[in-house]
């Protein structure tokens, strides 16, 4: 058993940093040693306690990382000490209607590793004891399923690489959108998330527009090479009438959570137009469904990512498409994350934390 | 001139009886004999006055029909006095975005012959004065611009032919949500479009419940080899998992209009589920916004028909898939037609009501 430093999540609104066990990794596992870790607002949710349904206190959270494997446990093959690597941090059961389907990304009883609780798992999952003391990635020692795991080119410096999860995320909800060359996208919403779908669409070959409330996220949207509108201070349905001659946008998405942001990507859009739904929004919200029916609109949800995904966000972060060092505000040490938690709850103006989990020499971070 | 008889809409809750002129029909156009037209949702709309901005009384209204040919205008090939048709009652302008796209069916600018004040129109089309002065299809003679003809089978009874435009929705509807052989169908709403609807989607191969409060439509609906549930009995989404084995509908269809709908709609989907919206909803609706993106959903507006959606209608209710003479509940002479308007505002105990304009001998109704 190795002793290390773990952030535990212990009630609402309580960080702690101290000790965490670690067991020898079993049949299928590997034992990671986490680099960087970034903060995510699903954590910012739990943190708030608004989650609790799911987290099970005390817990280690986290999951957009990027680390070495350490060891392997019996049967792991393919991986070995040292390798550089990210994970793909969901189990799924195979056995439901959706995993039946080809949607296991969405299993009906998805275990989401670094959020839902082990102990709530354990009743539909043969999940070994050290992964149940460690379910998340902010620490120094990390035990995970093989299968999570997605490998890193040697080349990408590995602060980088912790943004692989997030631009998992954009570029499901860019596939599931279908953008394509030359379309209109606006992206209603510039914190993190919306920021990197802009540059995957961008990618993808549309013509981006990002609306956001936030002076300093329009601002470092802009130095990104995006152009932005503030809802704040011109009507977004004209602005989109004068880009467009009237037509409207090929493709918006939602990625506010806020009701207003609903109505803001409804209105944008053009007949046939497609509204991607990447937020979350907790209650329901009022919906202008005359215009889903006049304009012959399509709403679709978009929910985590797949494996094809990752690979994806690999090669995007790997060859500069995605600018991770430009999206990183900071790097703070795995001691520092509790007070990075609550510096964040103020919101704006950061966009991408990272936690330092302590495990990399600075050569490998930025390079 | 001729002088004949139409339906004219004067007022909220005001329909005349009374004699129309007609012109001979102008260049492109073509006088038909309406045979039947049917009473819609639409036209029981206009009736209570909610539509006025759109009908400008007073106003000949009606668009489900049947008919033949009177007389063709200069210049209309492929059509003679005598032939059997029906209307696709939309006139594009070929030049908005949307038409610009290939979606004209839902033009920007789209005029629906029957519902659109020919002199709100008139700003923008250059409207013969003969269809000025006769916009709906409920009355003797009707000339529209011959684009709008499609051709009916000589062998198919003109009563059960005013059914294919409502049916042409239905098509439209079920190609838009891409019902697959073999996938569970959740119709809410059973009524003459979601009746419709089933049947359409049946035929493509899904399994097909109808959701119905009324127990009358139920007892139609099961007439037509159709099963039913009553939301008022059961939860639905119960008897969807039951039915399901836990996965949910594949396809769901929005026909009833009330909030309550959407919602029953949106449980019942299975993940990547598709939710296809038919009816109209004047304001906007909570939608569980949350369980599209916890499921991938996806939401797909449908509105009116194409061509080709009109000739699959003519097919299925030429070879009985749609059994168009059970659905007609009750046919009135045209000097009744006021009084059919009052009695279906009292809703729930019929299906399909037409108005017979006086055209044709009873040997050409139902064979």
């Amino acid at each position: 058993m190795t002793t290390t430093l773990a952030v535990h999540y212990t009630a609402a609104r309580t960080l702690t940093t101290g000790p965490a066990e670690t067991e020898p990794p079993g049949p299928g596992e590997v034992e990671l040693a986490p680099a960087f870790v970034g903060i995510c607002g699903t954590d910012l949710h739990i943190f708030h306690g608004d989650m609790d349904a799911r987290v099970k206190a005390p817990a280690v959270i986290g999951h957009e990382m990027s680390g070495r494997v350490v060891r392997v446990g019996p049967g792991v093959e393919g991986f070995a000490p040292g390798d550089p690597v990210t994970v793909m941090p969901l189990r799924w059961d195979g056995t439901c209607p959706a995993c039946l389907r080809g949607h296991s990304h969405v299993c009906q009883n998805l275990d989401f590793i670094g959020i839902d609780s082990p102990g709530a798992m354990q009743q539909r999952w043969t999940v070994p004891a050290s992964t149940l003391d460690s379910p998340g990635a902010m620490q120094q020692r990390w035990t995970v399923p093989a299968s999570t795991l997605v490998r890193l080119p040697e080349s990408l410096p590995l602060d980088r690489a912790a943004l692989v999860e997030p631009t998992a995320v954009a570029v499901h909800d860019v596939g599931r959108a279908g953008v394509r060359e030359g379309e209109r996208v606006v992206v209603v919403g510039g914190g993190p998330v919306g920021v990197l779908i802009a540059l995957v669409a961008q990618a993808a070959g549309g013509e981006v527009r990002v609306v956001e409330l936030s002076a300093h996220r329009r601002r470092l949207a802009e130095q990104l090479g995006l152009s932005t509108w503030d809802p704040a201070a011109a009507d977004v349905a004209t602005l989109v009438n004068d880009w467009t001659g009237d037509a409207g946008a090929d493709v918006a998405f939602e990625v506010s959570g806020a009701e207003a942001g609903v109505q803001t990507a409804v209105d944008a859009l053009a007949v046939r137009g497609r509204l991607c739904l990447v937020a979350i929004h907790p209650r329901p919200r009022q919906v202008n469904l005359h215009r889903f029916f006049w304009r012959e609109l399509t709403l679709v949800g978009a929910r985590l990512y797949d494996r094809g995904d990752f690979e994806t966000a690999v090669r995007l972060v790997a060859d500069g498409t995605i600018p991770a060092d430009e999206l990183i505000s900071k790097v703070v040490p795995l001691a520092d994350a509790p007070s990075a938690f609550e510096a964040l709850e103020g919101g704006g103006d950061v966009m991408k934390v990272l936690v330092d989990c302590g495990n990399v020499s600075s050569s490998e971070g930025a390079a």
